[in-house]
């Protein structure tokens, strides 16, 4: 058995980008970033007035003076002309500030009358000026690689990017093996379940820039897992679930293997998930997951995601580790590292975390209502409630 | 002014699901389950082997023994007999538990010779057995309202829930207005600049279960507005970015009340985005968002998305409010509430945070670097480094 990071190291070795892209910005969130993203002009392109008020010479601006008002500018207007000595222009926000000006006397502190302002005694002292370029200059550049936001969006498109170069998806071949399952909806007998792995994953899958094929259920035969595997290696990567053990029905292995898999690891030293292996066949990545549905989904968290996030171009790839105040004690760990299901509380002192009492890993149930998995590292000796504990949000 | 509280209730206030459709699961995930799911049997539906062994009666368990091996059971392969004193049945892992048996011998703990099998000296004091229901009963519920997550999904499925009813997603209008707007890719002259907001707006409200439409940027006319709000209003939520200040060029207000819009409220006590408006037009919700392209996101997380939120039926809408400690100090707030642009770094020791120096509403560069924003209630005293502050995560 090998350990969670080198098997993490085992799986992510050898994976890049599969090319690229171009996509509108309305369908960029959430995509990769792969060629750095260049602004054409800076933004604003133009010194601009931030409120509604009146550009003058900052020189002149005293209390009471009075001034000319020989014009208007207004968002999507500039006023092209020179303002002089002793005139004013009408401005308001968003505006081009004309030349001649480098104040906005906001429109509060001015009596107008006629084509004549009379500035007050007492006068805003700001000079309600964007520069140009305040935001970024002509040439910035979004660097890549980056998972693109809400806001990057926005900022693209002030930088004039209609559309961006972003990594493909990647393509998942999610298998199902074993005589028990059935699909959703279907008549299972007595002895049958309900296939259930392949769609969490391929939900975590999607949630995460990837696209998932479910491939159909693929019985215990070498036949039928052969058929499989013929056509499941056309996406990028191979995804089985279930019958990765050394019994008498676990194929999955030997028939890769016949398949031209060549395999990296097999069992690493964690709970829930012992029977996970990865390598590669004919060239495209495989990860070989358990059949326990838990063990099938923490699996996923911890090495499948920092694979698709490798494969999108991505620089961080791993699960973030984040801390929390544990609020009950945990008994010591033992030789395998185990992420236990647990609930992660925001409180106004920070992140609390508990444990469920119930760590069997056929337990969909207490997955669902986790937020967050422990992590308690092999011989982790016993912790008591108070203690800070690495943790990663599910 | 109202505070952003006050705003926040006036947004919510009326606002309720529009209805319900049912989805696959394959699709459910990131959807709001409207009515609970139901499981139709439990899981697992049998008393289950969890390992590969030899199944028998615990009674009749002491090393040495010897048991004659009557047939064998698989996953998905029950073996419908009944086993009799001095017999066991060759099991592997997911099979039904044969009648009469109580317990699994693994297979490590056996010595087999032709069809009988003698118990070791040493055995492994577990039972192996998942007994029926233990992951959920037959009448198991998956409550409503609930945001369906990859883990809920591989629930539903492992339940034979095929569908699942949602709510139907809320389609927004996005209203861009100004005569300096452009739309990306385009060709602006000097004084014009790219629209953003409604791009950053779009990927939010996507990203958060709604369906973003933005119509034509609006000039600044009252006749192109009424054209524009005729066709916003056959969405469930119209939103207007900018106009929405007094100036003689800030027409949204003017236009959307004679348009027939209720206004709850205008003006808010928080930076950035103060010209904020909330109310109904012919009974559909309205939202003007402040021009500014910091204010416009600001606003979208604190008030476009609990909206969101409660039309799509969750319980919980407003922004989680996440503690994290200050590494630096920072001065006393005024008179509005301040959302300052933030960094937050995860560390052994829990979230530290950081304001960005520049918190200029104009700057998205700022707002796609930041990852969190900090709340500064009205008046809020100075703050020292090591504080622990309250902050949205972005």
């Amino acid at each position: 058995m090998i350990t969670v990071d080198q098997a993490q190291t085992l799986c992510l070795a050898g994976l890049g980008i599969l090319g690229t892209e171009d996509v509108p910005i309305t369908q960029a969130a959430g995509r990769t970033l792969i060629t750095p993203a260049r602004a054409t002009r800076p933004q604003p392109p133009f010194a601009a007035s931030s409120m509604d008020g009146y550009a003058v010479a900052n020189d002149a601006v005293m209390p009471a003076t009075a001034f000319k008002v020989v014009g208007e500018a207004a968002a999507g207007h500039a006023w092209d002309g020179t303002v002089q000595t002793g005139e004013a222009l009408r401005i308001f926000t968003g505006a081009p500030m004309p030349h001649g000006t480098d104040r906005v006397v906001i429109q509060e502190d001015v009596t107008r009358d006629g084509d004549t302002i009379t500035l007050n005694i007492d006068l805003d002292q700001s000079r309600y000026i964007r520069p140009v370029g305040v935001d970024f200059p002509a040439d910035f550049i979004l660097p890549s690689p980056r998972l693109l936001t809400p806001s990057d969006i926005a900022l693209l498109a002030a930088m004039n990017s209609a559309t961006v170069t972003v990594s493909r998806k990647p393509r998942v071949a999610l298998i199902a093996t074993g005589d028990e399952l059935v699909m959703p909806g279907g008549d299972p007998r007595p002895d049958q379940i309900i296939a259930s792995n392949i769609f969490g994953l391929k939900a975590l899958i999607e949630q995460h820039g990837g696209e998932a094929n479910i491939l159909p259920i693929t019985a215990d035969t070498k036949d039928a897992l052969h058929a499989t595997f013929t056509t499941a290696i056309e996406a990028d990567l191979i995804v089985t679930i279930g019958g990765a053990s050394v019994g008498d029905h676990d194929l999955v292995g030997k028939v890769a293997q016949e398949f031209g898999l060549d395999r990296a690891f097999y069992k690493i030293a964690m709970r829930p998930g012992k029977p996970l292996m990865s390598g590669t066949m004919h060239g495209k990545p495989f990860l070989g997951l358990p059949g326990n549905p838990v063990s099938a989904m923490v699996c996923g968290h911890l090495f499948l995601l920092p694979m698709l996030r490798k494969m999108s171009g991505l620089a961080q790839v791993l699960p973030t580790i984040v801390s929390a105040t544990l609020t009950h004690d945990l008994s010591a760990n033992g030789a395998r590292a185990h992420y236990m299901r647990a609930q992660i509380t925001e409180t106004e002192n920070g992140r609390e975390i508990i444990a469920f009492d119930r760590q069997d890993s056929a337990l969909l149930t207490v997955l669902s209502d986790a937020n967050a998995l422990i992590v308690r590292p092999i011989a982790d000796s016993a912790l008591k409630a108070g203690t800070l504990v690495q943790s990663i949000q599910l």
